[in-house]
């Protein structure tokens, strides 16, 4: 039953997300999951993440599978959050391509704080330009 | 600098999980995500989720992406928990093969509460045979 009286109409409904608001939730959230196509299957690994000027930025180690595989790939980039109390939740993912950045001079000037929470020196800065950015809202029931 | 004394020594430490440890944070999850190989890079979308006997079970429509995409596919399932907090985390990967079953007696006998989200029919049952089950925390800072 739809109706727009309270909240009946909205309960575990799944709406598309228009590419603004996407990018607001992304821009929102510190920690995200890159994907990438593995031989079988795909490999998924979370990283503390940065938008800026719409393009994604993580840090990773020299020897991270990350920075052997993803350097000029085809990836995808996930964020959700989800509130099991209320059975709610998005999710965004954005298709595009990562590169790997060796050098410092080619980071964005107006580069924010991106802190990595796993200790070490990761030292090498990926980048991934976006293609495209899709996203969907599953309403609180 | 290592020590058992105090917090010092697990600052933001990756640590590999155990099979068991991953199997157990699994079964104490609602929520995961389902990814496979697309054309240029992975998809990745969140679905509510059972664990029986270590196979990963959960429903999805019959026009869905996935009913169309996953029958037979070999499929990374990923379920993580993040705390911004304490900067601490695990995440845990599945690799396996989906199957959709269309058959309501292949599901099995002990057949848990499999509550999914999304109002509608959600009449096909997907699961995911694992082949490999691997996992890391990132300890407190």
């Amino acid at each position: 039953m739809d109706t727009t009286e309270g909240f009946p109409w909205t309960s575990g409904r799944l709406i598309e997300l228009p590419p603004d608001e996407c990018r607001r939730l992304l821009a929102a959230h510190a920690v995200g999951r890159v994907a990438w196509n593995g031989p079988l299957s795909p490999t998924v690994v979370p990283v503390n993440f940065v938008v800026v000027e719409d393009e994604i930025w993580f840090r990773t180690t020299a020897h991270s599978s990350l920075a052997r595989e993803l350097d000029d790939l085809a990836v995808t980039f996930q964020v959700d959050d989800v509130d099991e109390f209320t059975r709610s939740g998005w999710s965004v993912l954005v298709r595009g391509t990562a590169h790997v950045v060796y050098d410092a001079t080619r980071l964005p000037h107006t580069w924010p704080d991106l802190e990595t929470w796993p200790s070490g020196a990761h030292a090498l800065h990926v980048v991934v330009e976006p293609r495209e950015v899709t996203g969907r809202r599953l309403l609180p029931s």
